[in-house]
């Protein structure tokens, strides 16, 4: 399988491109950038050693084209044209957010512009998608905080544990905000600072968390989402609770996340008494996750651990790919970490 | 006025001593520590410069006598005893747990042991307490955590704007968990790390945010708490979050906040769009202030950003030696952070 | 005193305003900025509570006008034209390149461009600095790695211990480089990586690092220079070292040292067998050293610890400046750093 | 081929255990601690997920007996008895010090105790080591300052470019340190802290780099080596220099780098103007190199970064325990780093 990078400068685009070396099935055909075209790879990506030799390409249907699987990094609004240009037998993997929402409204709200359409949600994990990953030629990768997010409480409310209205606080790293040149992302700004952003409802990954989870648990989920930036460059920690519907205890709790991930691959709900940290999923594509109950408070607690760059972008993409073509899931995934 | 630090070989007590070593009403005398008495103070605390020819004494009834203010940096469960011996005439500045909590059981259902009984509670922007604290010879110094949370919390409250039942997770740097030599605080894990602890009501911080909170409030506020630790010496963000029982909106909201704190020097409600950061504030005694409502779950959010060893700590503990003492509350104080 | 500080938005700006608002004797005028004018100072540096209400001006001769002391904190190439037209009245500071080199060979090699003359030097410690600040208008603000390099080196220079060929390799922080939006200064580049810049005697302080040293020796100086930016906001450690052209052991250096700076109110020689940490003088305008010397290779080694942003820069600034004005040298200048 | 590891519960012992559990020709048998025994390996290795049920079993001659290959990552001092005991037909690969030195009288002076004796050196990059590692079953892993060290100044020395006295600073990671408890690895000191320590040849690496030099050299180098403690987990940027005997240029030194790594596959020089960072190396074994020279004072100048944990320490080991085994030198070894 010969594959195309659009967007191979960026974050998302180097840890595709990490994971990809390391996958069998997989050979590593044309990689593209928009401003970044014409400039060794090496500038970009200096960590990709076995790549030191390419130059990126300007992303264009024409580099792209002939090959088996193309991957757009590329900021929102630029997916929808460049995919219908590639044609129906190429494997889209779009890790942007267009294709994620199904409501047109919700994307106007929230990102403004055209919808682009819904293409099957790359989060196996959640109950029917991967069934509905097999073997499509499109896949939308979800973003970051709602695979985090949308882990640590889907069978919380598939088992009708919890009121439809949740609350969830992620720690991330930097590497979620991309490369953009701002300010406030300069390692003098966030070595040593914790900042929230997106309060109140405002970021972007607020709609797809209600859509996720209004899905699996059959009612309208009112999500009250907050990110805070902490000074780390990878990883997301999701803090979420919701409103216990029964007098299910710790264990109870336990017992439904069990059984809800025991095949599941890449998740690894703790030993009792072990909580998750950022740092034990670096790399990896697993999520950690511990539960508990606050007794005082009656709501369900959940704790979720994941790399943001890789089961939260790449390591998901990769993952979707794998179910799309027929291959095995946990294909070239690394379930290990890098730590310390 | 000659103060002692019991305690002085740790952060709590190091940052004090960086405190009062600019305070112009203040002479420094006894320095104590546990096990590391007779060690010098320059191998604990290189910082404090104009102390390096200190020696710790061991923490006594001796070694703090005749001084005016004997500040106690001690593990919990140790002040009481101690203050006794020390007489009523001095001003004792617990900055321990042993003297916040009003009810015994609360104290044994979270710390254990026999409860030292409750003193003026030193965080004077709450209701009541400046008042308190005015020439009392004891203060209970507040915790880190219900410092930031406290104030975050308690306007909303007390105008009547949500439900008794709020949500906080605080993102705190790792001075929080003091010097203990324990395998999870080394830099090797908190690097690049983010971990939640004490999560489900099980950290000792939880009581104490419901008793401020529902003196405020004037009915039982139950309080949903999970501290986050984030690779960062100093700071907690709080994210505290509640039900509007009210049409409020965001405008609204932030008329109360700057009418409940109009007068306070250290809280600064920061301009609209603006959102705190913990790096603004580190080594002030400063707690700024951001506040939303998140129309879609109707839930008013605020965030606030403290220092957790200035305001959380000794910085609120001399703004209310400074109130207690009849000094001018500001003495001494720094209002500027150190940033970046 | 009423002070200006042109280029108010960046890092050096804000930590001179941090410490002037501590300075007894200085009034805080006109704060300016080039594309930020018309922008809230609060915008870029929101740790300064007590100016949250300014507006940066433009810098201009008039908006600088009507102050008795303006500092200068712009790119190389500013400050020779602007000084010009504030008139020789007022106390001019300089926190750039521009006056810093005698050598006009050495500015259009390193900086390029007309050579705008050399002033009075910034570094009181360095023999006959001191005196040369007393009643100057004009002031020339060390670079922040000769700051570091000169003070570790140049007693051993002075009281020819060693031979005139110096190695100096410094860790700096990133706020060195101050806000430019550069792909590497990002926080995501720069948590969890070393890297050196400015290789092989490329840096621009490498001729002011000479410059010192030769004044000092009264031979000609030779350094190799290797700056290395660590994830840190602030600090700069400097590892010195230089061959012995005496049988001089670790205690005799020590001496010369001790004796070199017994009366300098800002450097501290630590005691035998303490080494140096940049946190430990964090915030603070104080240089922490340690002197060795390496049996086997017969080397002088010397360990320098400062703040880049205070004694390196706007610390520095005030104490020349404090001089220059005839008040206490170490007026609004703290000695206690901000640990941990 | 079925390996164990004594002292897994460390940082050496979990990074050893990342990489093989991604070798295909090895099966993980013991894993063995000393005062962890019997305790979860989850709870030291939580990143390991794979290895989630296993229990760490105490070190002895009888857990470690039936294995190919035992890897030794204990305390200096323990390995010799305990790989006498293992038989000479296992392969014992030790991570420590003990059998590094060929002097006696250096291991007396740097370490102290007997001397265990020299075993094949396992840093394949130095001229001779890769002959005398085929089939052999002792290893001796260097350590991780001298992996880099070496591989930044072997070939100039090889080659007679430069003077046979060399200065190196090399700046580490804190994992380097391992899991000791010492107040001065808390997260809380390093963070916003670099540090120099075993300063003036103190540091035990000192001789293992003399030796290293040396035998390329074909006469006795003196090495200044300063260590340099940095606010990041893992990663060493060592910052090489030595006076040049000829009139070589960097073109020219960069050619015999050049020709010196030409076929190793680790080592990776980087294109002219690009410096390494310690960040591109993270979790591979790869060595990122950068040459010039300073054409002011003659020096040659060797920038090389690693991964202590990796090619310093796990991944130097696999390499070379590939090569005593007969199977492909870079089988299971990561070339590809983990950024950002």
């Amino acid at each position: 399988m010969k594959i195309a990078v659009a967007g191979a400068s960026g974050y998302a685009g180097g840890e595709l491109l990490r994971l990809l070396l390391a996958h069998p099935e997989i050979q590593i055909g044309a990689l593209t950038a928009a401003s970044s075209a014409g400039t060794p790879l090496v500038q970009h990506q200096p960590h990709l050693a076995p790549l030191a030799d390419r130059v990126l390409l300007e992303t264009t249907p024409e580099t792209l084209a002939g090959h088996d699987v193309v991957f757009l990094a590329l900021p929102h609004g630029h997916s929808g044209a460049l995919a219908a240009q590639l044609g129906p037998d190429v494997l889209v993997v779009d890790l942007g957010a267009d294709h994620r929402l199904s409501d047109a409204a919700d994307w106007q709200r929230w990102y403004g512009g055209d919808h682009a359409g819904q293409w099957p949600y790359g989060l196996p994990e959640l109950s029917g998608a991967r069934e509905r990953l097999v073997g499509t030629k499109r896949i939308a990768v979800p973003g970051c905080f709602p695979t985090g997010g949308s882990i640590a409480l889907a069978p919380a409310l598939a088992a009708g544990l919890v009121e439809p209205e949740v609350n969830v606080v992620a720690v991330t790293g930097t590497s979620g905000a991309g490369k953009s040149l701002k300010p406030n992302l300069l390692g003098s700004e966030v070595m040593g600072s914790a900042t929230a952003y997106g309060v109140g409802g405002a970021h972007r990954h607020t709609p797809e968390f209600a859509q996720n989870l209004s899905a699996v648990s059959g009612e309208r989920v009112k999500v009250s989402f907050t990110p805070v930036l902490a000074p780390m460059p990878r990883g997301i920690l999701t803090t979420a609770s919701a409103a216990l519907k029964t007098d299910l205890d710790a264990d109870g709790a336990r017992e439904v996340y069990e059984k809800a991930y025991a095949t599941e691959p890449f998740v690894q709900l703790l030993p009792p008494g072990r909580w998750p940290s950022s740092a034990s999923v670096v790399g990896s594509n697993n999520v950690q996750l511990q539960v508990t109950v606050d007794a005082d408070t009656r709501r369900l607690i959940v704790v979720a651990a994941i790399d943001n760059l890789t089961k939260g972008t790449a390591g998901g993409a990769v993952q979707s790919m794998n179910i799309a073509l027929g291959l095995p899931e946990t294909t070239g995934l690394p379930t290990v970490g890098v730590a310390p």
